[in-house]
C-alpha cells in the first residue's frame, strides 16, 4: 500500500504516541503473567466507571473518575469471561497499532469475536458485551479510545477563519464552500495541526440545517470566527477539536442550541463532560463553553410570535429538573433562573424558529448583538 | 452582509434558474386569480403522489410518477386549509428565492407557522402537514426541492481524485486529510462544478466508519477512484452528486453495503429511487448503480468465519421478500439468486464482519479483486 504523505514530525510523533501505548498494553499483559509464574490468581485492575465513583471537580469545572477500582479475576466464575474479553481486546489493539491502522467499535468486536476452540461459547455475543471492555481498557490504561486506534463515528463539519493540517493535507477553512471540512473521528495533535489562524471565537452550533444559514450568509467571515456543529449531541471527535481550539488557541467556544432540557444536555456535556465518560473529561470537557442561546428571556425579549412556542411535556419537565440539580448548575443563579424560566414559560423554543423574525435574524441580529453584549450562560 | 467570492458564471447561472423558478410560483398564483376574477371557484392542480400513480419506467429503469393528478379546491372543506398552506409555502419560497437565501423543511415549517388573525385556528400546527405541502410544490412545479430554496440536512463526505468547485472555492479532493469534504445537501450544477477529475469511478460505501477504513488505506489513491458515504440511507445532496459524477462525468457508481434488507434498499433507493419521492427519480436515481458487496455467497466464497453471522429475523425475512418483488429486482435473475441466497443462509453480514479475515483485506483484496473480476450485482 502507498504510505501516506505529509509532515515527518507528524509521523514522528504519530510514533512516540503509540509507541506510549503499546508499553501500557504490555505492562497490562506482564502484570498477568508475572502473577501467574509467581503461582498467584491472574488479576486486572480496573478503575470503577460509575456514578459513585464519579467527582465533580468544582475548582477546575470538569467531572472526574475517582481512586475506586475493582479487581478482574481469571479464578472467578462470575469475572472469568470479562478476564478473557479484556485480554482479548488488549491483544487486538495491540494487532492494530503495531499495524499503524484505525478501527471502528464494530470492527473491534467482529475482529475478537469467535467461538472458543472445542466449545459452542462465543468470545463475545453482542457488540454491548465488547464496547464496556473497551471502555476498561481504556480507564486502566489511562489512554483515550482514540490512542487505542479506535475511532467513532465521524460527524459534523467546520469552516471559518483557520488552516488546518489533517494528516499532512493542509486544508484552508476559509475556502470550503457550502459543505464544509468533515470533522474525523480521530483529531489528536499527531494527525491534526492548526496553522494561521485569525478566528476569534468558535460558534458551535447544534444541527447542520443552523449551521448551513450561518455558513450561507458567511457569519465567520463577518464575525471572525471559526463555525462548527455536531449533527445533535457532537461525536467525540467534534468535542475534543473544540476542546483543542480552546486550549491551544485559546478561543472562546460559544454555543447556540435549542431553549430545551436536550439543549442543555448537549452544553452541559461539552462543557463538563458525561458521568459514564467521566474518566475523559479532562481529554474532552470544556469548562470555559458559553451557552449563547436560545434563552427563555427571548420570547419576551426578541418580540418572538406564538409559533416559536411547543408546549413541555412530562418528560421536559422531568429532564428540566434533573439537569438543574447536576452539580455544575446546581447552585449557579443564571443556570436557575434560565431553567426556572423554562418551566415557568411551560414552552420550549428551537433554534430554527427565529426565523419568524426573519430569514438571516439569527445570523445579523441575534448572535451578533448577544456576542457585543457578552450576554451569555457559562 | 459580504457577498460571496467566486465565479460570476455561477452567479449567472444561479439567478437563471432562480429566474425560472419564480416564474413557475407566479404562474401557480396566475391560475388562481384569473380563475377568481373570472368568478370560477380556486383550485390548484396537483399530481398524485401515490403508489397508484407510480410507474416503473423498464426502459429507463427508473420510477416516475404517472400523469394522475387531483384538484384542490378552496371551496371545499375538506381541502381549504391546504389550499392556503399550498399558497402559504408558495409564497414563503418566493421570499426565499427573491432574499437569494436557503432553509431547511424545519425553517420553512415556523416562517409560514401563525395564529389566523382573528381566529384561534393556526396554519399549521406540526411539521407533518408542513412538509407534503412542499413536495405538493414541488410535483406542481416541476422543480427539486433543491431549486425551491430548501435544503435537507448534510451527512456523508467525500475524499478521491477530483477537483470540486463549491460556491466559488476550488476545493482539492486529493488533499482532504482524514475527514474529507463534507457534501452539502445542494449540489446542483451552479453551487458545485467539476473540474480536474482522474477516477475511472466512485465507490459508494454504506457508513462513515468504513469509509475511514479505505481512506486510511488510501484505496482512492490506489485505485484511482472517489469515495463517499452517506451515513446509512444517503441524504439527497449525496445521491444527487452520485447521479451528476454518473451522468456528466460518465463514473461507474458501485455500492459496498452491508448483505441484509436495509443494504439492498439502500441502493435499490439509489438506483430507482422511492415510491414517496417517485417525482423526483430523474433527478436522482442512478440505474447503472452497481451493488458490489456484501454478497450472500461471501460467506463460503471468502471463507468467513461464523463469527459474521447475524440470524435474520421475522421482519427482514418479510422485508427481503418485499424488495424481491420490486418491479426492478422482479424477474432479474442475478436479484433472485442473491435474495434466495440470503434467506437459504438465514443469517445477514455487515460489511464490517471482513475485519475478521484481516483489517484491511476489504480495502486490499476484497473490493480490488471483485472490481477486476466486474463482479457486480446491477
Amino acid at each position: 500500500m502507498a504510505k501516506r504523505t505529509g509532515g515527518s514530525t507528524a509521523s514522528k510523533r504519530i510514533k512516540e504516541r503509540d509507541a506510549a501505548t503499546l508499553k501500557k498494553i504490555v505492562h497490562l499483559a506482564d502484570g498477568v503473567t508475572k502473577r501467574t509464574f509467581s503461582k498467584k490468581e491472574p488479576v486486572i485492575e480496573i478503575p470503577t466507571r460509575a456514578r459513585s465513583n464519579t467527582i465533580w471537580d468544582k475548582k477546575v469545572g470538569i467531572l472526574r473518575m475517582g481512586d475506586g477500582t475493582q479487581e478482574r479475576q481469571l479464578f472467578n466464575l462470575n469475572q472469568a469471561k470479562q478476564f478473557m474479553q479484556t485480554m482479548l481486546h488488549a491483544s487486538t489493539i495491540k494487532d492494530l497499532i503495531e499495524a499503524e491502522k484505525t478501527s471502528s467499535l464494530r470492527g473491534v468486536f467482529y475482529k475478537a469475536k469467535h467461538t472458543v476452540a472445542g466449545t459452542k461459547e462465543n468470545t463475545f455475543d453482542t457488540q454491548d458485551e465488547s464496547d464496556p471492555i473497551l471502555e476498561d481498557l481504556e480507564v486502566s490504561m489511562g489512554a483515550l479510545r482514540e490512542e487505542l486506534h479506535i475511532f467513532a463515528e465521524n460527524r459534523g463539519s467546520l469552516v471559518g477563519n483557520i488552516t488546518i493540517v489533517d494528516k499532512g493535507d493542509e486544508i484552508n477553512c476559509r475556502r470550503m464552500g457550502s459543505g464544509g471540512y468533515a470533522i474525523p473521528s480521530i483529531v489528536e495533535p499527531d494527525v491534526i495541526e492548526f496553522r494561521k489562524c485569525e478566528a476569534r471565537f468558535v460558534l458551535h452550533v447544534e444541527k447542520g440545517t443552523v449551521w448551513n444559514r450561518f455558513n450561507e450568509d458567511r457569519f465567520w467571515e463577518e464575525n471572525n470566527c471559526i463555525l462548527t456543529h455536531g449533527a445533535g449531541q457532537p461525536p467525540r471527535g467534534v468535542r475534543r477539536l473544540l476542546q483543542r481550539f480552546n486550549r491551544e488557541l485559546k478561543l472562546p467556544i460559544i454555543c447556540v442550541l435549542d431553549c430545551d432540557p436536550w439543549g442543555h444536555y448537549i452544553y452541559s456535556v461539552i462543557k463538563q463532560g458525561s458521568i459514564s465518560l467521566a474518566f475523559e473529561s479532562s481529554r474532552l470537557a470544556i469548562p470555559e463553553a458559553k451557552f449563547l442561546g436560545i434563552r427563555a428571556k427571548d420570547y419576551d425579549e426578541c418580540d418572538l410570535p406564538d409559533a416559536v412556542k411547543i408546549d413541555l411535556n412530562d418528560n421536559d419537565i422531568k429532564r428540566a429538573k434533573e439537569i438543574l440539580a447536576y452539580p455544575w448548575f446546581d447552585g449557579h443563579r443564571g443556570w436557575k433562573k434560565e431553567i426556572d424560566r423554562l418551566l415557568s414559560n411551560g414552552f420550549k423554543m428551537e433554534v430554527e424558529s427565529l426565523i419568524t423574525k426573519d430569514i438571516s435574524y439569527i445570523t445579523e441580529q441575534y448572535v451578533p448583538e448577544r456576542l457585543k453584549a457578552k450576554d451569555w450562560l457559562d
